[in-house]
């Protein structure tokens, strides 16, 4: 039961703060395939997750804390990188003036579809051309929330491994599933039956759609939503097996995609009990 | 149908230059009761509810638009301040490097309890101590999208008149109304039937709760969402006519506050049909 080993870090341009830093950035996250996280919170969340940092970062004026001792007990046998830095240095790796006092960075998950096991939960969250990190992260939440068993991300998503993403998820970044696909890969994925199950795909439409309440939902029910400006591509809505509509009082695109998928999967829930 | 003078400002140290950029603290939005709006699509919004700005802001740089125009043309009589400015000013305005072409300074609505008629709508969103202007933003936009009448902020709630709120809420700031008020002024209103009608006073909770699917919703109905991450106080809550708690299947604070605000308030508009 002993803790890793730390190393102190006193220098701005140490190789390992400037490669830390850089997965604030898009690019250095895909060339590394790791990403940050940031607080205590969020590393517990990990942690009780079965998620370990491959390199922890703690400020030298953190305060002492059992989940942090936790932490480092279970990363003693990993071979982690455990770093103690300034918090000047923090604030740098981070960004931000009043950084957390510890993060870490972990490697990213494997996000092919074939990681999907659809036959383990009766919803699935898909996003198509979802571009802000904090409705993704969102997403991801409530995903965790309804007992969803993941997100698919079609097309242009953002990233769910930036900071924004993975904080908006309040940890559910750690327990939902997590998949990346073109289009035309996820329809004939869907479609092949592979893993033994069928799918239901549907739509959040204004096109020739039924009423969202009562409609005829069936498990594995899959929860298409669209880009927040433009929707759903017309060919997109056409190839779902049921397309639904909510009241809409206001003006005409009035909801939030992450908000109509959140009102939704709390429907397919309730239709399922 | 002639459009209001314009005139050219050149200067960064022109002092209506310095006052619509000090419109981005809150404390500047405080003294002077103005807020600023970006963009075309915000400015239409607002337009075609019935505002039009006090200063209108223009980049040499923009295209000419026919939205824009007939904003250009309600203003001529009104005696607004229009602007044309470089980009430059513009992005210093702002704080944005690639700020809108357009921009407007409107006065603050009258926040008072009193503005607020409960029997002209249904549902009433209420939120105590919600910190992130991107969730109010996202309240209003939800109010608008179930028909609420507006959203009353209870405590200490970020300021709606943000750019970040008024930004998030997608013009919902314009169609809804909103009210600020301490949790003991808000009580005794609601309880006085003033404008003589009742109020129901819903609170997504935990404790000593009905599920939230059928549950005996009353119009007018006041939907109470609690901070983001503390919820509601007990006493709160135990002030409310009616407790409803919603599934969470995975983490205990999966749901973020916004969200569980749309999740019932459709709930609620359903059980009113």
């Amino acid at each position: 039961m002993t803790s890793a080993p730390r190393r102190e870090i006193t220098g701005f341009s140490n190789p390992t703060v400037k490669f830390i830093r850089s997965l604030r950035e898009k690019k250095h996250r895909k060339t590394s395939a790791k990403f940050l996280v940031e607080g205590l919170r969020l590393l517990t969340d990990a942690r009780e997750s079965g998620y370990l940092p491959e390199i922890l970062i703690l400020s030298t004026a953190r305060e002492p804390h059992p989940l942090l001792e936790k932490l480092e007990i279970d990363l003693g046998q990993t071979g982690a990188d455990v770093i103690e830095t300034s918090p000047d240095i923090l604030a740098k790796i981070t960004g931000k003036s009043n950084p957390q006092a510890v993060a870490g960075v972990f490697a990213e998950f494997d996000t092919s579809l074939d990681t999907i096991d659809r036959s383990s939960a009766y919803i699935w969250l898909v996003a198509q051309d979802l571009r802000d990190p904090g409705n993704l992260g969102t997403m991801l939440r409530t995903g965790d929330a309804v007992g969803a068993g993941g997100l698919i991300l079609i097309d242009d998503c953002a990233d769910p491994f930036s900071v924004e993403a993975v904080r908006a998820s309040m940890g559910a970044i750690f327990t939902q599933k997590l998949a990346k696909a073109r289009w035309d890969e996820f329809l004939p994925w869907l479609r092949s039956g592979k893993n033994g199950a069928p799918g239901q795909l549907v739509a959040a439409s204004l096109r020739d759609a039924v009423p969202y309440r009562g409609a005829p939902y069936q498990a594995p029910c899959f929860l298409l939503v669209g880009n927040e400006s433009q929707g759903l591509p017309e060919d997109y809505e056409a190839a779902c097996d049921l397309r639904v509509t909510m009241p809409m009082k206001g003006r005409a695109d009035s909801l939030n995609a992450a908000m109509a998928g959140a009102v939704l999967a709390y429907e397919v829930l309730a239709s399922f009990d």
